[in-house]
C-alpha cells in the first residue's frame, strides 16, 4: 500500500480506467466502476468482491477509508494508489471521495429470482435516465420490493450514474434486465398482478388491494408505458393529480405507489 | 416572424443569452430562461409574460410550436428566430426543442401566501440539486401542496434545471425563498404543524394525523435536516426502511409523505 502512487494522467492504466465511462468499453471488459465511500462500503457488506480498488487519500472526506481498503484487500482486491490529478481523471463525481472499485458485471435472470409467497416487484420499461433507475432501485430497497425488472433497458445497470444514484443498493436488490414479453410471461406464470399507473384509469391506486402478489409497472420518462404493457395490465390505476400537470416524475410515481404497498401490507 | 434569423454563434445577443446559465448573470439582470415546449406552454397558460421568445424551427419536435409563438406574441413577447447552431449555443437541453423564453424573475414572500383553512405545505432546507427541487415542485403540484417554502436555498429557483425538472409547474406553485427562522415563525403563527422525517423517530408517517394543518419538512441531500428544524419539529416521523439503506432520495421521501397526506385527506 505504500508503493509509489500513479501520478500521471497519461498513465496507460489511468487512461484505460477513464474509458470505463463508456458502456461499450464496460460491456466488452465485463466490468464496471463503483465510486465513493457509501456504495463501496455497501458492496463489501453485501459480499461483493472488487478486483481492484483505486484510492487517493488526497480526496478522502472522512477517516474510515483505510478500513474500507483493508476490507477490500481481505476480500481479494488489488489496491492501487493514485495521485490527486490522476484520480480526478477517472472519477465521475464532481467532488471525488478518493475511492473507486472495479468489479465484474453480473447478470440476474428471471429464473434466478427467489420469490416470496406474496411477491412485490417493481418493473420499469425503457427507462432513459440513469438517475431515475438508480433512485428506483433505492426506493425498491427501502420498500422491500423483492426485485426490480428492467425491460427493454435504455440505460444499463452498470452505468456509473445508476451505481451512484442507487447509493450501492444495487448490490443487494436483485435486478433483472430482460424484455417486456419475457417479463409479462413471468408475471403471469407466477400469478403476480401487474399494476400500471395511467391517467386514463378509473381506480385510485389506494383503492386497490396491494396485499396480493403485485408488480408496479412504470414506463419511460418521455412516453410512459407502451401498449404492450397497458393492454396486458391487470390493475390500471391512477394517482390523484391536483395541479396543472398530468404526470409525475417516474421515480416519484414509483415510490408513492411502493409506499402504499408497504402501508397496506403493514396495516393491522 | 419572417425576419432574417440570427445564425452566428458569435452574435452578441446569442453570447449574452448563453451567459444566463450563470446564476450571477441571471440575478443581475433579474431574468431567467425557460426552455422547451411543455414548460413554456404551461407558463403561458398560467398567464406568465415572456419578454422574449427565441425559436428555431429546425429543432421543433411537433407541429404546435407556431401556436405557442402566436400565444406568446399576443401576450407581448418579442419573437426572434435563431439558426440551428445559434439556438444550440443558448440551449441547455441535450436535445433542444427550439423554444426558449426569457422572462422576469419574481419573488413570493411568506406574507404573499394565501392559505386554506387546513394548509398543506412542503418546506425544504438547503436543497443542493436543481433536479431534486424541480421534482419536489412537480410533486407539490400533483399532491396539491399550497406552497413550497425553500429555506436557506443552495440552488436558486430560476436555475434552468429547476425550471426543466419542474416541467413548468413553478409558474403555478407558489414558491417562497426564505430562511429557516422565518419559515419556523411562519408555521407557528399559522398553527401549521411541521412534520420531519428522521430515522430516529418512533412514529410512522402513516400513523400521524395528516388532515391537520401540516408542513412536510425535508433536509438537504447530504446532511438531512439541521438541528434548527429537528428541535422545533412538531411531528417527527419515520418511513419504513426495509432494506440496507437508511435513507431515501429527498424528493422520493417528499412525494411518499405528500401522497399519504392526499390519501388521508381524501379518505371517506
Amino acid at each position: 500500500m505504500d508503493n509509489e502512487p500513479i501520478t500521471s494522467i497519461h498513465n496507460p492504466r489511468v487512461k484505460a480506467l477513464a474509458k470505463l465511462r463508456k458502456r461499450s468499453e464496460r460491456d466488452e471488459q465485463g466490468v464496471f466502476m463503483t465510486e465513493g465511500y457509501r456504495p463501496i462500503t455497501r458492496a463489501l457488506a453485501a459480499g461483493f468482491h472488487f478486483d481492484e480498488i483505486y484510492y487517493s487519500p488526497e480526496w478522502f472526506l472522512g477517516s474510515n477509508e483505510q478500513k474500507v481498503l483493508d476490507d477490500a484487500a481481505k476480500a481479494g482486491a488489488q489496491l492501487t494508489r493514485l495521485g490527486k490529478e490522476a484520480f480526478a481523471k477517472i472519477a465521475y463525481r464532481e467532488r471525488p471521495e478518493g475511492l473507486i472499485g472495479i468489479g465484474k458485471q453480473w447478470h440476474t435472470s428471471l429464473d434466478d429470482l427467489k420469490l416470496s409467497k406474496t411477491p412485490f416487484l417493481i418493473v420499469v420499461e425503457a427507462i432513459e435516465k440513469p438517475g431515475n433507475l438508480g433512485t428506483i432501485l433505492r426506493s425498491a430497497d427501502a420498500t422491500g420490493a423483492e426485485a426490480v425488472i428492467v425491460c427493454d433497458a435504455v440505460t444499463d445497470l452498470f452505468n456509473p450514474n445508476v451505481v451512484r444514484a442507487s447509493t450501492g443498493v444495487m448490490f443487494t436488490t436483485p435486478t433483472v434486465i430482460t424484455d417486456s414479453a419475457s417479463a409479462i410471461d413471468f408475471l403471469r406464470t407466477h400469478k403476480i398482478r401487474s399494476l400500471a399507473a395511467t391517467p386514463a384509469a378509473k381506480e385510485l391506486y389506494t383503492d386497490v388491494d396491494l396485499k396480493q402478489p403485485v408488480a408496479i409497472v412504470m414506463g419511460s420518462e418521455q412516453f410512459g408505458l407502451t401498449d404492450t404493457w397497458l393492454e396486458s395490465c391487470d390493475l390500471p390505476v391512477r394517482l390523484p393529480m391536483a395541479g396543472i400537470a398530468d404526470s409525475l416524475n417516474v421515480s416519484a410515481a414509483t415510490v408513492a405507489i411502493a409506499y402504499e404497498v408497504v402501508r397496506q401490507r403493514n396495516a393491522k
